[in-house]
């Protein structure tokens, strides 16, 4: 398809607000607001964020859902998106519409609206950015630092799935087709936790690069250190199975460090522990006090005795050489 | 370098706003404001928008300009940015600063501060996306549509230059480091052209796909033919002298649809002509009146005779395969 082509028949039906002229102009006017705004943005990169052979739909949904997770963690709700495109030249058409179908799946699940962006071709490898605006609930974002001591802390969901799901695809493992899709399309917390967290949570953070590095950050924020109970680390009913089982090769310290989670980890005083749990019996969102800050520095995962695990490898995304 | 290191010793030295946390954190509050604001972003690819072997501050500048050009020729002055970086693993540290060096004297330049963005490596090519807010000097910005018949037809700068310099480049050509520094780093525009566009423009692009390609925007916006005269259309001098001298394979019509000009194009009533010219005249920015909107459609480039110029190639970028 040719470029113009791409944006008229495919980019522009995602694009409803009058500001940002059906795609067909050179910027976007930003939508007039009162409350206050946010704006997140990341980038995923064929071969490193997501395989070559994973479906395009599953890629355009978690470039979706990593930004949403970023504004949801943060107490915002998302509004108006900006797509990068880069795209092979060797993909076909077919590719590229189920790629938006993915796209425009997602952008009505989270009802998010297309304002502009860039098309670009390459002879290399998919890179894909998106850019998106999020309407905090609140005067402003949950912020990384705010946590105190004694603050308890919360993550959504389940953690570790996602690692699972990659060592299935990575490995071949027996047929695991939810966890292969937690890895491909993130199971984000519901939008309403944007709300919860807007209320209560002192300092919040989305769990990207792994539990134990997402936590060594608003730990570092606080000058505090978090301690986490392992047995309060929520897991899913099929990834404890296959950990109990021993049918992988990772451990617990690998569920806890293995990243792509996007989940809401935030800290909140004891006072709000009613108040949070009757938020998650109410709204069917799952919400786990996993353990609090106390002083010194660092992150500690204690076992049921109350000692330090060892815990292996401390988040590997961002640590990496650039 | 590690990421971290990357965010924290050299982009966060261009984020200077509170609501940005130092980059430190995972969203950045938009900054509050009165007027209207608008977005737009643009991708460089390695080998698609610029060779691998240009100077990695050309590179940079180039990112910075192809933004601020959209920026100016709709009426806005430059405000907050968001950088994409998609950085190849076999290039050095050295690299690394040499583009930041690049982008942080356009950032002093146009008075932008970074705000966000993502940085991931691969190896494959280098994928840059810059994503830029903008201040409107009116109530919003200058359209493509809007142009009236007998508007006349405006743009600042010189056109060319930079198709030359790529050719200059491609061809090996005598030295002419003048035309390849054109189009290694657009020649945008002054600032001040914004409060010029937003009062007097009634429709307005910049020129980045090529002058007729660009023109043919604002005539189907408009449901009119443009009609410039090819005498008109303000070439430097270094340009001149080459083509005269017949020194490239270049005719005019590739100058008028190369492209990469980056410079503002509009339309404005001819009783703004003496406040045009005077405001040129004041702020030193060179401006052209080419020609005029008339009934019709389509773009006709008129020789000295009145006669249409055979243009061949209607810009090239966006109309290819994508």
């Amino acid at each position: 398809m040719k470029e113009f082509d791409v944006i008229r028949e495919l980019l522009a039906p995602l694009s409803k607000q009058a500001g940002a002229e059906g795609l067909r102009d050179d910027v976007s006017l930003l939508p007039s607001r009162t409350d206050a705004r946010i704006i997140t943005t990341d980038t995923l990169v064929e071969g490193v964020h997501f395989f070559a052979s994973d479906p395009l739909d599953t890629v355009a949904k978690k470039l979706v859902r990593v930004n949403v997770s970023d504004c949801l963690a943060k107490g915002a709700k998302p509004k108006d998106a900006l797509l990068n495109l880069t795209w092979p030249k060797k993909r076909s058409d077919d590719d590229l519409r189920l790629f938006v179908s993915g796209l425009a799946e997602d952008f009505a699940q989270f009802e998010i609206d297309l304002i502009g962006g860039d098309t670009t071709s390459t002879n290399g490898q998919m890179v894909l950015s998106l850019t998106l605006i999020g309407a905090c609930v609140g005067l402003g974002p949950t912020r990384r630092r705010g946590a105190r001591e004694n603050d308890d802390i919360w993550v959504s969901g389940t953690i570790g799935d996602a690692r699972l799901g990659l060592e299935c695809i990575i490995q071949s493992l027996a047929d695991q087709p939810d966890l292969v899709a937690r890895y491909r399309v993130p199971d984000v917390p519901i939008p309403d936790i944007a709300d919860c967290i807007a209320r209560y949570a002192t300092a919040s953070i989305d769990v990207s690069d792994g539990l134990v590095a997402d936590l060594r950050h608003l730990a570092e924020a606080a000058n505090l250190k978090a301690e986490i109970l392992a047995d309060h680390v929520p897991l899913s009913d099929e990834t404890r199975k296959i950990t109990d089982a021993d049918l992988s090769n990772l451990t617990f310290s690998d569920l806890v460090t293995g990243g792509d989670d996007y989940q809401a980890l935030f800290t909140a005083s004891p006072n709000a522990r009613d108040a949070l749990e009757a938020w998650s019996r109410k709204s069917g969102q799952r919400l786990s006090r996993i353990g609090r800050f106390v002083k010194g520095e660092g992150v500690d995962v204690l076992n049921a005795n109350g000692d330090p695990l060892k815990i292996l490898t401390p988040g590997w995304q961002h640590g990496s050489d650039f």
